[in-house]
């Protein structure tokens, strides 16, 4: 039997990949960037708009789906994908993220993690068979296992017991997991312990998964740490398979690990920034909220084709964005998610163009202005 | 020379009228309902919804844009049309009612009106001169006279002197206005005072004006006291002159003026409601917050061919609203706007087949379900 997600890679530079990711719903050219629609929806756009854009896979975060409106219900109504509309490319993580991040209290023991819910502070556990299981109901093109990413200052010791104990929560996952159209991802953990992470690289590797996410990085150390880490795990993983960098998107920072071989990642940052009137362009970071753009009849970002630029102004968006109307957080998302889309696009094109580390120089140091980047690519 | 904005009668059932309102911006079919823009915006939708949903007339509030973003940047974005994008026909009030409805302190004097602003307390004062250079700026195909709605409970004096005020307003509005592609609509006032409305009314009517509109009604009085007063108003208004009834926009009331004679209307409920999650449908006004939604796998309005109810569930939407993304609120603000637009679409189908009557209590037999209306249509 074939994987039901899987990647073909056609062209390489250096160790960045070009490919194509192919899932039960569709097709989609790497590197992509994924939109977050944490609670079925990515907040403001419908699936039409997310169509338009282009977008390749879009993520849906099981910890809030399984407490609200209850995986129960989505499987009712036909699955993620039927009930927000959306019917391209979906993966879901195993909402373990969210527990160790959101949870006011938390209890982890061999068996998973007993948290307290963020809505009404009622008591759930996830288990690796529990999260499957959820993640199986939501149906999406990949799931992901459960899996720990310690807490920021967390030692090398609880790093080690961590990692293995997410080895053996994944091998539970992978025993459980069931669905025939759906992957499941395995997750890479270790800090910035090279050892560590070459240790649980081995055990992932070693249970067998459709792909493998790094994680537990972009998580508050310097940029230079995480490249370093990544730098380790990357080359050893199997070249054969999709690989994701979970949680970042900023655009340096894709930039940069799509330079260590990484097909796919995802970020709230784009259309969390979008949220707070903070528009990436070409040039830059954009807050809208700044008074220089009160009267600026131009256009937001002139190389940009999305709706936003095209048919308003600087003047408009700023005027939406500080009367808080939702026109403004709809715009200025669509904005930033098809900033993003487009980014990959063109980073696809470098890397199959075999330009890939001058094209991003470049983009990078004038998306940066003055400001000197962490390190080049 | 002809006048900017004319409307043409094509079909009379009763005192109904279907009819063709034509502006620098386009043809309108009658009867119409305005949605309202408050800030440029009709809130969360593009134009290009606006266009999908078949929307007529767009109004803008002169007093939120005189202050937020300022006419002035307006202007020099070329108008509201260019600045919001919308290119259909617009309408602007005075402002007058916005002084008077939100304005922490003011004074009228007979010059016109002094008042803070409400965002940031500053003074400021329209007058008859100021708000019609203003909506000049703004440039809509329909600009209004400064008028007084008097505050609920004013006597019978106080009215009598306000309305008097209004008419010398209107005729120093009617001096000041220069745009000749830009209708400028008297406003007769008089609470609910027959021989007040009457007054108010000849003096309007003999100042002379494109078209007419009736304010100071639905602002708390009974729903039986504002269609006895508009009864009084209707009939007298030039019949070859559009009617512009400011202020309704629950279904029934609309039903019961249109059957007066009245052409065009304007409320923020079907928009307001939709960000509090309460949607217009056949069957009366559903509020998606209700627990009996929450597993409602079946569409929000089934008649309704908007994107909302063809696109979605009742659960997803109230998925949507619960967790207060804002989908939401963009997904039932659609939705509201095109049941207006459509109830409006079928109200003018039934005048021409000469049916009114019979259809509109039909209708609102069903939307009202158990409860009785006010009054028969």
């Amino acid at each position: 039997m074939s994987a039901p997600v899987t990647i073909e890679i056609s062209a390489r530079d250096g160790e960045a990949r070009a490919g194509t990711l192919r899932t039960p719903h569709g097709a989609v050219q790497t590197p992509t960037f994924m939109p977050v629609g944490t609670k079925a929806t990515v907040k403001g756009l419908t699936p039409g708009d997310l169509r338009t854009i282009g977008a390749g896979i879009v993520l849906g975060n099981t910890y809030h789906l399984y407490l609200r409106p209850g995986s129960d219900l989505v499987q009712e109504a036909g699955g993620l994908h039927a009930f927000s509309g959306w019917e391209g490319p979906m993966l879901t993580d195993s909402g373990g993220y969210q527990v160790f991040s959101l949870a006011k209290t938390r209890r982890i023991s061999e068996n998973g993690v007993e948290f307290t819910s963020v809505y009404d502070g009622s008591v759930h556990a996830f288990t690796s068979e529990l999260t499957t299981r959820v993640q199986e109901d939501l149906g999406a093109d990949v799931a992901m296992v459960l899996d720990e990413c310690p807490p920021a200052g967390a030692d090398q010791q609880y790093h080690a017991e961590s990692l293995r104990r997410t080895a053996r929560w994944a091998e539970r996952c992978k025993a459980a997991h069931g669905k025939r159209d759906q992957a499941l991802f395995g997750i890479v953990q270790g800090g910035l312990f090279a050892d560590l992470r070459r240790e649980s690289l081995e055990r992932t590797v070693a249970i067998g998964f459709d792909g493998y996410a790094v994680g537990g990085l972009s998580v508050g150390e310097s940029r230079e740490e995480m490249l370093e880490t990544l730098e380790v795990v990357a080359p050893e993983l199997p070249p054969e398979k999709p690989r994701y960098f979970m949680g970042i998107g900023d655009p340096v920072g894709i930039l940069q690990v799509i330079a260590l071989g990484v097909d796919m990642f995802d970020c709230v940052l784009p259309t969390r920034l979008a949220r707070h009137g903070a528009a990436l362009t070409a040039e830059g970071r954009l807050n809208l909220r700044n008074a220089r753009f009160r009267r600026d009849l131009g256009r937001l970002d002139p190389e940009c084709g999305c709706e936003a630029c095209t048919d308003y102004s600087r003047a408009y968006l700023a005027h939406l964005v500080r009367e808080d109307e939702i026109l403004g957080h709809r715009l200025i998302t669509l904005h930033n998610v098809y900033f993003m889309t487009d980014l990959c696009r063109r980073a696809r094109g470098a890397i199959t163009g075999g330009r890939y580390d001058e094209w991003s120089r470049a983009w990078i140091s004038r998306y940066m202005g003055e400001q000197v980047p962490a390190r080049p690519v």
